[in-house]
């Protein structure tokens, strides 16, 4: 089997060789305990600050704001369940936009089976949230609001430096998860003045298993997972020396190259969702000027399972995805494009995204079956009589092995 | 500089080459996320459940009774937290050893904050739980009991079996932390009948930041980690899938190899104890016959400080410990020894752990060196006049390049 056209990339990316090279020290050599007093421990120390003040760096923050997770979803549920538990005396009323990934609404799910309230603002159509809509829905007893960067389902990037200043105004706290966000797209948490910013190394070639969460909050309250007092007592936990390596590496390296980057995926973006809409019966999603430089998503009418299409393109060697990295087959993404407004007939969602990976002929690649797949599902499916023959050319049946490279 | 003599096996481990193989692909050719429908995703789906299979095959469990965490302190915060949310209803009362690591510890303390009331159960001079005491304890309202498999500080390997036998007596839920005790004694979650217990990768030379939890409730209740529903909903997150397949790979091994590591790393550790006993004022802590195989720990009387004896150890090329992984500077090992009766007058505590990876070179050196380091520092030390030149031998001034190997 030949390589695939890995087009998935805002589910996991391939750990670039300049991450991994800043891991593998770690893993058999400077294999210490950071917490340990001997050189082989301190090495591992300064491993972790050294990162730390990397990644504090590629964010604009400050090495003390920086702290060490298991991941996304680790430091998203830390960022809510923080605000909860430390300001919950002051008020139980959190805010949250309606399209936010799962690992923010899900917690605030607990938190209202613990006598917490939640607003879920409304987007619109291209998935933004409103500062006027944010700024009415803050009340006395708003403790925490936490608003999407980028979205993962739609690519749409929101204007979070607006929604922050909404909640500085009136002094409310204001997370935002930048899973997509961060290496993608500038951020500086300086900038936004944003408290409590999420990271996930494995969406820009670190490894999964590894996160970061940005606090400015003095000292970081109510730690999730609790035990040996690393990360000053805000994450327990032997430190994953590695993963902190690898995470401060890949990102270093997404915001060094991300003006050279940023251009040519936009670009390909473009061609490629320029190329799709011209097939009958799809549409894009999200913010069709403001989104991550190398996401394409639509709505491709008249499919009624986007697993059919997801594995369509598998079988000719592309990947690609409905909407979401997480549980595709239960159609994770669908609250998502629900809040946006789509699910008024049968749609399959597609998700492109790119990474400095792909080339020129992968989406020359892409563009040139995608029609045919769209058209054989819409034979298949009783439910898209509508779009029958409305688009040209055969899928065809190769094999992986032909991918463009 | 010369490689160390790494005796701080206990606080974590060099990752094999065994356990690194099985994690390369990983990185950068088999790095899908295991939630995606195409090849690319569904082989690293494979290679997760893979690795689940294994783990449950080296703990005698079922496959579906492994989840996959960030590490053993995210497995004990979530056995504990989980107990508390899913059981709370039926009683607010948790039991627990008072030699239990802070990654038990301090998620119990929070409870207290929540309502729930613990019994924290003495310990003997050895660090053994009395299973009559534990009877005693348990009241109609006992949700959980937690006890230690084995301790980080001083190796004791608890009766594991006959405290869950009475747990399952009185129908009470029970945890075993083993984080020290798999991969170095024989683990059997039937045959020991336990509820759940927790793992951590790095302590048997996988990878940092990989744990598990085994559990053998149908529906594992109450996730700590919520999100994109990953672990059959138990824990969200994208799949950490080079830390699973390190860590499945790393507890294989361990297991395969125990019977001939665990009868040399024995005689080992027996050579060094014996050895260290041989200094007046030196003192085994633990249980001397029932014991980790590679784990030797002592208290040195007459020394105020147990990081001056480090920090020697440590310009000798010695890598050791004063008890505990975690924030060793702020003798996070403490509460063991008080909870065994220690810390009457001033002691340093010394932990020496060994691995596979330890020759009897490395013992003898560490045996040559160790009466000159303590008997320089009670020297130095004000307090311990009582030992006074009671041990022979000069600590020397060699460099690290020199350690036996």
């Amino acid at each position: 089997m030949g390589k695939p056209v890995y087009m998935d990339n805002a589910a996991t990316t391939r750990v670039s060789d300049e991450a991994l090279a800043a891991m593998l020290p770690h893993f058999t050599e400077s294999y210490g305990n950071p917490s340990a007093l001997y050189d082989l421990g301190q090495d591992a120390f300064r491993a972790v600050e050294d990162a730390r003040a990397s990644v504090a760096a590629s964010l604009g923050a400050l090495k003390s704001e920086i702290f060490f997770t298991s991941g996304g979803t680790e430091s998203d549920n830390w960022a809510v369940a923080s605000a909860a538990e430390s300001l919950g005396g002051r008020g139980r009323h959190v805010i949250a936009s309606a399209a936010e990934h799962n690992a923010v609404l899900r917690p605030l799910q607990r938190l209202e089976g613990k006598g917490f309230e939640v607003t879920l603002l409304p987007v619109d159509r291209e998935g933004r949230v409103s500062p006027e809509a944010l700024d009415s829905a803050i009340r006395p007893d708003t403790i925490l609001v936490s608003i999407i960067a980028a979205s993962n389902v739609v690519g749409t990037v929101q204007d979070v430096k607006r929604l922050a200043a909404v909640c500085r105004g009136r002094k409310v706290l204001f997370h935002t998860d930048a899973v997509q966000a961060a290496g993608h797209v500038p951020v500086d948490v300086r900038d936004w003045d944003v408290d409590l910013l999420s990271v996930s190394a494995h969406k820009f070639h670190g490894p999964k298993g590894a996160g970061a969460l940005f606090s400015r909050i003095p000292r970081l309250p109510a730690p999730l997972i609790l035990g040996g007092g690393q990360e000053k007592g805000g994450r327990s936990g032997t430190e994953n020396v590695p993963g902190a390596a690898g995470l401060a590496a890949a990102l270093a390296a997404a915001v060094r190259d991300m003006p050279r980057d940023s251009a040519r995926l936009s670009a390909m973006r473009d061609r490629i969702i320029a190329g799709a809409l011209r097939i009958p019966g799809v549409v894009l999603t999200g913010d069709p000027a403001r989104r991550l430089p190398g996401h394409a998503s639509f709505v491709v009418e008249g499919i009624r399972h986007s697993a059919h299409l997801i594995n369509m393109l598998n079988g000719l060697g592309i990947c690609a995805s409905s909407g979401s990295a997480c549980s595709a087959s239960s159609r994770e993404a669908d609250h998502v494009l629900r809040a946006l407004g789509y699910g008024w007939e049968p749609f399959a969602s597609l998700r492109i995204s790119l990474s400095p990976y792909n080339t020129d002929g992968e989406a020359d690649y892409l563009l040139e079956r995608l029609p045919g797949c769209v058209e054989a599902l819409r034979r298949r499916d009783p439910h898209s009589s509508r779009f029958r023959g409305a688009a040209g050319g055969a899928p065809g049946a190769r094999g992986r092995d032909g991918a463009a490279g």
